[in-house]
């Protein structure tokens, strides 16, 4: 067993929380004696438990004089738990191997120096690359304050998501709807525009019952409809609604009654602005959202340079119609050389779909 | 040594030739001796010797009580040479192993029937899915005396293949223009209608200059220049121009004069009628033709269900605009359910563009 190995445990640990601890990150920990692993921990959601003490507090007094793996630096701040890093140093670890430093500035290396001055051992960098995939929407927010934004669309092959008519049922299969919703498990918000909930009228319900999704809705005039099924088995809090000073007021406060947030948005180019909406969900502590329509609205987060990944859903039929809807509109690139461009992407195909994820510059 | 690693090996002999034996298949020939493989050949191109009897020359008298291994059945008539199986029978070879029967109305089991009546051994079907995909266009023709037909489009990740102002070049890279000419060799011919020509002037090569691709033109009245690049370095005879009863005479006997087949079709639905054509090209002995555009020529195949394969090679790049070309237009599908979908399909990056492959019902 090699430190990988035990620092891989640990991110199998870690994992068994994703899409829980918003807007803490994914941590795993494993405390190890000789060559046994003694405790394991990781965090399983915000205001519990950081993983290094459950770890330490099932490990007890066997834990001095053993090593400890985290995929992340403890903290060192007092947040709704006191620091990780005081639990750690009084346990008796005489080495800490950390996967990442922690990227937020009030860790940011201050608890791998804190350990050193107390005679602890340290190593950081174990698995580095995989630690940071995991925990990329914290990662993002920790350090700018801003969400992780993604876009995702289902098309078919020529790039279109409705037929001339309209019609957008279904483009991509059962199996791809299923991973599409699995998906959405991993954000804590799903965006949408109110054309798509006037249109559609879809749950923006994750896989799982335990899953709270936050639901934001772009909507300048409040044209959102009370029964929208989107409120159903939602909590009222969940529900954001984005607007414009053009709102009307009465809506507003109908809206506010229910128990829906509704943020007035400032207008950039004539449509709300969305640099500024992401801006304030951070401050809510919403850390990652998935933007899934409609064409517009990808299109305009995409244009701003807001977006950090894309998920596009591809079924593998071809409409052949100009006339189609285009899963991405509204960017109008006149120069080939400077459209948007995907990095780093990765191909699948299940049951005949192609699923397709990259990262935006 | 398996039945398989001999028929194997026989395979890879054939795919030697790939791209240049039309419009022969390719076809792989090991004759073996105890464990040891004697002899080998593999037809070269149409007119030289089919790949048992180059083997058989080689083995000469050792060819007596020894084994062959041959990707298709022995051929059973005359053509350019005579039919192979009463060379192997002459031969004194003692059991063949066949990898697929020859789909030829002329041949389709006689030559088996035949060997098996003059005492040898005969078994069939080994690596057949394998063979039969190296032989596509000749399992299509053979049978149905129609070219095989694929189309290519290169586009967008949002299926666009040009801006809205018309700018083309380059939406994929030059890795994958490079890769798309070597598919261009595995064809006879290379497809295109008269506003590619007018518009991007493409050569219309492969990859090796011992190809001989044929170029065919969609061009209802006859506006193809007759300095288009396509015309260079390709004999005059490989270039054929489909039009319609419209053109005027004076250019068509201008391009006659130059050495150009016209050839005048027939009009479906206001269009050149493809299935016409390519009925006629294959009486010409064109067995493969590759569509590469416009998205209006592609469509219409499409939709007349002319299609068997499609390659789509995406550039990681959304341009998300409704006013850009879309790679295929012009079938307008109305249903979802009964759009034009691909089946069997292979996905593989390179260097960061997409290249997929799949087949048609």
């Amino acid at each position: 067993m090699t430190d990988r190995d035990y620092m891989s445990r640990a991110k199998q640990l870690a994992l068994k929380a994703k899409g829980d601890t918003s807007p803490n990150p994914l941590v795993g920990a494993v405390i190890v004696k000789g060559r046994e692993v003694i405790a394991e921990g990781w965090h399983h959601r915000c205001g519990c438990d950081h993983a290094e003490i459950i770890a330490l507090k099932k490990a007890g007094r066997r834990a001095e004089g053993a090593k400890m793996y985290v995929t992340l630096e403890p903290c060192y701040h007092y947040g709704r738990t006191p620091p990780c890093v005081d639990r750690v140093i009084a346990s008796g670890i005489k080495e800490v191997i950390i996967g990442t430093k922690d990227p937020n500035p009030l860790t940011n290396g201050k608890s791998m120096a804190k350990l050193r001055r107390a005679g602890i051992k340290v190593k950081v960098g174990i698995l580095q690359q995989d630690l940071k995939a995991i925990n990329e929407p914290f990662f993002k927010y920790a350090i700018g304050n801003m969400p992780f934004i993604a876009v995702k669309s289902a098309q078919s092959l020529d790039g279109k998501i409705a037929t001339a008519a309209g019609q957008s049922k279904w483009i991509t299969s059962n199996a791809a709807r299923q991973y599409a919703r699995k998906v959405r498990d991993e954000f804590d918000a799903i965006l949408v525009g109110i054309n798509t909930v006037l249109k559609d009228d879809p749950r923006l319900n994750g896989s799982r019952k335990t899953k709270h999704l936050k639901k934001i809705i772009l909507d300048s005039s409040l044209r959102i409809p009370l029964k929208a099924r989107l409120f159903a088995r939602t909590a009222p809090s969940d529900v954001f609604v984005a607007t414009t000073a053009k709102a009307p007021r009465g809506k507003k406060a109908i809206l506010q009654k229910k128990g829906a947030t509704v943020i007035v948005c400032p207008q950039r180019k004539g449509r709300l602005d969305l640099r500024w909406l992401f801006k304030e969900l951070a401050g809510l502590k919403i850390t990652s959202i998935l933007i899934e329509g409609g064409a517009h609205v990808i299109g305009n987060a995409l244009q701003e340079r807001l977006v950090d990944k894309a998920y596009i859903y591809m079924a593998p039929i071809i409409l052949g119609d100009q006339n189609a809807l285009s899963s991405v509109v509204g960017i109008g690139t006149s120069d080939i050389n400077r459209a948007v461009r995907l990095k780093r992407m990765v191909l699948r195909q299940i049951k005949g779909d192609i699923f397709l994820e990259g990262y935006l510059k």
